[in-house]
């Protein structure tokens, strides 16, 4: 779960909080414009400036859930497959994402409205 | 997860073809408001009519994320350690949700934007 906050501190303590579990350190990610930090399976994600995606989706439509994530061992077959399933791919190669791991997005029109990450974890 | 959506069944089979699992049998929650189906640890939401919260929802944002759901063991408790670090509850009783499960909601307001669901299951 990918959560768009104003304040990556403030969303931490309520996380820490709401699950019970400690917040990652904050970890910068400049590519995708966010400072990011996780509590348990929650990425809390605050925007770098106005102008990055997280910032926009924060202008348009306030903090809450952004996006969902799933981890799979095999990015690139697993994008191949979806990709022949007819859903349609935001990223058509897979980039590094928090903690080092490959990262790929789906877009949300062909997946219900939902904006879906997959996740390949570092060795 | 909690997923709003516009039609289960199309719902259902987009997420089996993501997350390769099988969907439950739909289940309608008349007090909710909803028929709901699960993929996974994917809640899929189809509102009952426009006069409910999820069709509401529908109508405002279009399909998409909804709510972000976490168990516990004992919700009656949880709710009164959450409100007591001042958090805000929809819910103060717990109510009947899926599956005979007890439920409660947290109020958006003080969790970030994100509507939060307790579950507790029945046993």
């Amino acid at each position: 779960m990918g959560i768009a906050v104003s304040s990556l501190e403030e969303a931490c303590r309520l996380f820490e909080v709401l699950l019970g579990e400690t917040s990652s350190p904050p970890e910068v990610l400049e590519a995708q414009g966010v400072r990011i930090a996780f509590v348990g399976a929650v990425e809390l994600l605050e925007p770098l400036s106005s102008e990055t995606t997280i910032g926009r989706f924060l202008e348009r439509r306030g903090p809450g859930l952004h996006h969902f994530a799933y981890r799979t061992d095999d990015i690139e077959s697993e994008l191949a497959r979806l990709e022949a399933q007819g859903i349609e791919l935001i990223d058509r190669v897979p980039r590094p994402g928090a903690n080092g791991h490959l990262v790929a997005f789906l877009h949300p029109s062909s997946t219900q409205g939902v904006l879906i990450e997959l996740i390949q974890h570092s060795r």
